[in-house]
Parts: structure tokens; sequence; C-alpha cells
């Protein structure tokens, strides 16, 4: 097999690695302090209560936790699912039809580029964007549309612009979605606004064009009011919502969802058949049952309070050791991420090189947008260090900075 | 969204729904006697094992079995498959880098499906075909090939003359594998001969072509002499070799795997990065505990007796039932499947709801044929009914093919 290249698809040749893990690969085995990836503490699982539902779930349950499953996922676990969106999110009349299990929301957003894109498709994201989503896009050839992402949230008037070009052009019926992360974004750490929220509903309808609202972050609110969904304020007409138990139950179990339009999830369905048959059984129904005991919220109000502490102690560090000028960085209310701009003239990613020599990472901002441009900023996640590390690696940080 | 039709992606039209899977959908909710599914026994699974397994990896290694993990697998699970496949299958001095943890084999097809199919593409498949195999190619839009399946096997003489076209019209850089199921063959129950294996390989050979060999029933032999894998004979050379868990531990646990060309597994990685970050870390590390307790090849011996004593009184229920001139059937000497031929003007998708009619379900040979033929062939699966109801399935069926 001498011919490979000529072997692999048009399809692969498109995908690029992840430049986080190739950025991360060091770190893992050493004693740097990261805040480079975005795992949450694991000391947040509730470990003890997930290995005796599992028992549970393996011994009494084992004809549906050890066997194949349907596609559209375990039923239990969507009705505890959409109880919690009718009570948390206020999202009311959803159907199992409306929902589909899937191997993360990394899957979701798979499924999604799988099922809409064509290689003369446009899909219109933020920049920066979550690379997750972006590479998951990619590998189905579309040509994106990056908005400048704001303190509140995306630059609505520049989705305005592209949406008219577009329909100008009579292009406007090729724009597949809008994704937007609304709530924490990753990497910037920032909410879209109650107005914007509207505005991009607004606008969608106007041009008939779908939204993805991709919310992994929501319930990892810290301080600050709860904005609704865009779901919920378009009464789930022209909007899908994803979403994950990565960051609030575990990402291990691989549990993410799809809601929305019952044709879009069914259609969504017939590709994850192809694509897997169905997520893990057993994972599914362990969190199911684990949703059922109704200690999560609480668990997740204590996870809040470790990840508020950590949070406030990175940005206090901030504010006392990277005092250049015309250095900012954004105040996230909630979520794992804080972005960092510093002037213009920097590189974040030559810079990162230096910080590993004095034994910090972080994501150079660059890694967050598709154009491989040069950046100056970069990407700090607050979750998996302790706050002495916090401290320390931020202070080493500021003296790189300064360098 | 009124023009969802227009939204969706080229590839999205291409899916079929699994007809299997519209034809059983009543069947799991009656008490009809159903040799449908291809689902194993529930009382195969080791759910003790497993239910301890899974305690002591929940509570003591929650870092890993909650957290995020390598795209390429779980390092202790490939391991320990590396050791099955060294002792078991004499397949000698493969590394972590020659092997991926997918999500089922079903993702593995799929992730051959996406790194080497492109629309222009051929893949060369048997006929009758494994669905999922059909339905993971399919999506990516590729011609199929297709060689008819004897009792030992492909048709090498037409594989032969296929390779020979491609070769002559120039097109044989286009075809990107040929595709087989040599053990006890889903739905066929035939197995590949030895001299078949060779000659197969001497082809692939000879026009520098890939091979993906998927084995999912290897290991449930029930009687006569283990082949060596295709894999093996190859000496790993133009060959990917796909399996999984799901027949001999739990489909459940969704753990499939792609062995082989290191470069192929990275280009495979990097397709699973996108498609879904990782397998679940929780159910890697479960099967990697239980293979380390050294006593799964025990429990498929046991297995093993379940399902031959059944085959056994299926292939007995049929002389004794189904004694139409004209009509044959497979003899596997493992694996979960017997495959039916009827006379010529039998179409056994029309039988098919008359067999409802008096309880019983199978799947007509139309299933497994891509250009939808009618077919006077049905697959019968003997692993979940009782042999009771084997008996008196069967007994319904030869009366329903008499009238």
């Amino acid at each position: 097999m001498v011919k490979l290249e000529k072997l692999f698809s048009k399809m692969s040749k498109r995908m690029k690695s992840s430049i986080i893990r190739e950025l991360l690969r060091d770190a893992a085995n050493t004693s740097i302090i990261s805040f480079g990836g975005g795992a949450p503490d694991p000391e947040t699982f509730d470990r003890n209560a997930l290995a005796e539902v599992a028992q549970k779930v393996l011994l009494d349950e084992y004809k549906v936790s050890l066997q194949y499953g349907a596609t559209e996922g375990d039923p239990i676990l969507k009705s505890e699912y959409i109880k919690i969106l009718d009570e948390r999110n206020g999202i009311k009349g959803l159907r199992q039809e409306n929902m589909l299990i899937t191997v993360g929301s990394q899957q979701a957003l798979d499924l999604m580029g799988k099922i809409f894109l064509d290689e003369d498709s446009y899909a219109m994201i933020s920049h920066p964007v979550y690379l997750g989503a972006a590479s998951a896009f990619r590998a189905y050839g579309p040509k994106f549309i990056t908005i400048d992402l704001e303190d509140d949230g995306m630059n609505i008037n520049q989705v305005e612009d592209a949406l008219k070009t577009l329909d100008k052009r009579g292009e406007i019926s090729k724009l597949k979605f809008i994704y937007t992360v609304p709530n924490f974004h990753n990497p910037a750490g920032v909410t879209m606004s109650l107005e914007k929220r509207r505005a991009l509903i607004e606008m969608a309808r106007k041009y008939d064009v779908l939204i993805l609202e991709d919310d992994p972050y929501g319930e990892l609110r810290y301080e600050g009011e709860r904005l609704p969904n865009i779901y919920k304020l378009a009464n789930g007409e022209g909007v899908m919502l994803l979403n994950t138990m990565s960051k609030v139950m575990s990402p291990g179990l691989r549990v993410g969802m799809i809601v929305g339009d019952e044709q879009i999830v069914a259609r969504a369905s017939l590709a994850k058949q192809g694509a897997d048959l169905c997520t893990p059984t057993l994972t599914q129904r362990i969190a199911a049952r684990y949703l059922q005991k109704g200690t999560i919220f609480n668990r997740i109000a204590q996870s809040a309070k470790i990840y508020k502490s950590k949070k406030d102690r990175m940005l206090r560090a901030l504010k006392d050791y990277v005092s250049i000028d015309g250095t900012r960085w954004t105040k996230p209310e909630g979520g794992l991420f804080i972005w960092l701009h510093l002037p213009e003239e920097y590189d974040t990613m030559e810079i990162f090189s230096k910080a590993k020599q004095v034994g910090v990472a972080y994501i150079p901002g660059s890694a967050f947008y598709i154009d491989d441009r040069k950046s100056s900023n970069l990407r700090l996640s607050f979750c998996l260090p302790t706050e002495e590390q916090i401290e320390e690696g931020i202070r080493r940080l500021g003296k790189v900075f300064k360098s």
C-alpha cells in the first residue's frame, strides 16, 4: 500500500487535528501548570453516587444497560432531560420525538454538519469560535461566514449585513445555520445579551435561517442573572438546541443531546444509525437513574462554588500580575474560560513556548480562528488547577508577558 | 422553517433507515417469536462481574473513567486487546498506534467510509451484505461492486473479473476497499475458506487494493476448525481488521476497534476527533478491567454452548418442518444466523406479513441486497428466543411457507 494519500477521501483531507491536542500533548505528563484544557475538575464528579447507580443499573437492568438500544436514545434519560428543560429552562411541551441522545455534544455537532452541510453550503459562526464545532463542520466542506464576538455576544450588525448580502446574491438558502454558544462562550467567556438573542431570532426568522444554539455551560452560572435560552425565546421555532452532560455530570459518560424540530431530529437519528447505531446504553441509563435521584442541581451548586472561587482568584491574579497597558480580559459570570487580550504587537503562539519554559500552558488565540491568523489573544481555563497553582501560574505568565 | 428538504445535505438524502428496524418495530412490544434481530442473549452478559468492575472503576479510577479520554482510546484497553490478538489470533507485534477504539464496530465502519470514500469511489462488497456496513458506506456516495456470496465465501472469480475490469478502465485506484465478513457472515452464516482467504489476499496485492476484514463473530465458533484471520495471513499488510466486544461481552458498552496500518489508524482517529472526541472512557475502562480478569474466554465458551444448542435446535426444526422441495439453508459452525433459501417463486418480503400474523418474525433477504431486489431468501437469528420458541416458531413458519 504505497498510494495511501491517493486512497484517502477528500473529506479526510479537509480534517485538521486540534491544535489544542498538539499543544497540550507534553503538558499532560509534566508538572506544568495548565490553563489549557477545558476538562472539568474531577473532584466535581459525583463518583460515589454514580458508582452506586452503575451497580444497580448493571445488576437489575442488564437487559437494557448491556443490550443494544434505540438509536434515538434511552427513553428514560430523554424523559428526565425533558423534565429538566421544562423546570429549569422553561421549555415546555417537548416530546420524545424532539430529542436525540448523542455521544457527547461533539457528536451532536458532527450530525448537524452531516445532515445540513454540502460543499457549496455556508455556515455562520462567531470569531473566535468553539474549535470542536469548527472541526466538526469543516469536514463537510462548507464556506464559513465569521462574525466578530463582542463582550455581549456576536456583532449583530455584521450578522444582518451578511444575511442581506447572501440574500441579494440569491444564496441565502445555502446558509444552513447560524452557530452560537450564547452562555459563557468557549473560548471567549462572554454571554449573549437578551437584546441580541431577540435580535438574532428576528433576523433568522426574516431570512428563514436555522439557529444552532450550543449550551454546554448554561448551568454553570456562578453569579448574575440567568438569561433565557434562544430556543425558549423563539418558542423552539427555527432553533435546534445542543447540550451535554459533560460539564455538569461527567464527560467520560459522553452523553449529549439534540433538541428541537421532530423532522430534523429524525434526520439526525438516521445519520446516527449509520454512524454508531446507538449511544452506549450503559452510560445513558446511568445518567438517567442519576438524574432521577434529583440531587444533580445541589451538586452543580457545589461545583459552581469551587469554580467561582477559582475564577475570582484568576481575575485577582490577572489584576495583580498582568498590568500591561492595553491588556484586558473578559470577566465571565460562569463557564470555564477567561479570554485575555494582549496589546496587538504580541503573538501568543510565539509566547506559548516561552510560557512553557517557565512551566505554564494556555491556548493561543489563533487556535480559535479558522483562518489561522496571528493573534494577541489567549484562552485561560481556570477549572483544573488549584487556586495556588492559578496564582503562581498567572504570576509567571505576567513575567513572561513583560519580558 | 418550511424549506427543510432544501436545507438537508446531499449526504443525508443518501441515507436510508434500516429496514430491519422498521420490520421489527412492532415485534419488540408483542409476544411475537422473533428470529429477526441480531442482539445477543442477555443471559450471556457477565453482569455480576461487570457490576463489580464498574464499581471499582468508578470509585478508584474516576479521574480517568469519568474524564475526557484520548481520541485513540484507553491505552489499557488497547494493551489488553493487543494481547488477545496475539494469544488467540496469532497476530504479533501490534503497537498502540495500530489501534483505534470506536463506539462499536458500526463507528469503525463509518470512519472507514469517511476517510476513504468519495462520490466517485468504488467499494466492493458481498451480496448479501451486512446491512450496517452498507448503510455506513452508502452515506458517502460510492458506487458498490457486488460479489456473490457462496457457501465458502465470496465468489473469487467475480472478484478477479471486477478487479481486471476496473484496472482496464483505469479506475482501479478508485476502488477504495474490498469489504468482507469472513467468519459466520451476517446474514449468510457462511465462512470464507482458507483457500479463498489466500486468493483474496493475492488478488488484492496484485491490484494494490485494501481489504477491510470485519470479524465480530470470529470468537463465536461452536464447532469445526478455527481459520486464521485474513489480517494474520497477510501479515497485516494491506488489511484493516475491524472488531467489536458486542457479541462476546456486551453491545451496550459499544466498544469496537480498528486495527492495522498506523497511518490509516491516525487518519481514522482524526475523523473520530471531529465525530465524538472519544469513546466513553467509562465503558472502555470497564471493558479493559474486565478483560484483565482473564475469564472472558471461559464465559464465551459457556455462551457458545447455549448458542450451539439453539442453533442445532433450529437446524433440526428446519429439517422437521420446512421440507419444501428446493429449500435449503446454511449450516453455520458459529455466529448467530442461518440463511434460508426458499424456491425462487417465493417473495420473503410478502410472506413476512403472513408470518407476523401467526406470530413469527424474520428478516426478508431483500434487506441485505443494496438494489432492493425481490428475494426468496431470509435470515433467521437463533440467539434470542428460547429453544422451545425456536421449535414453535419454525413450525409456524413451515406452515406459512406451505400455504
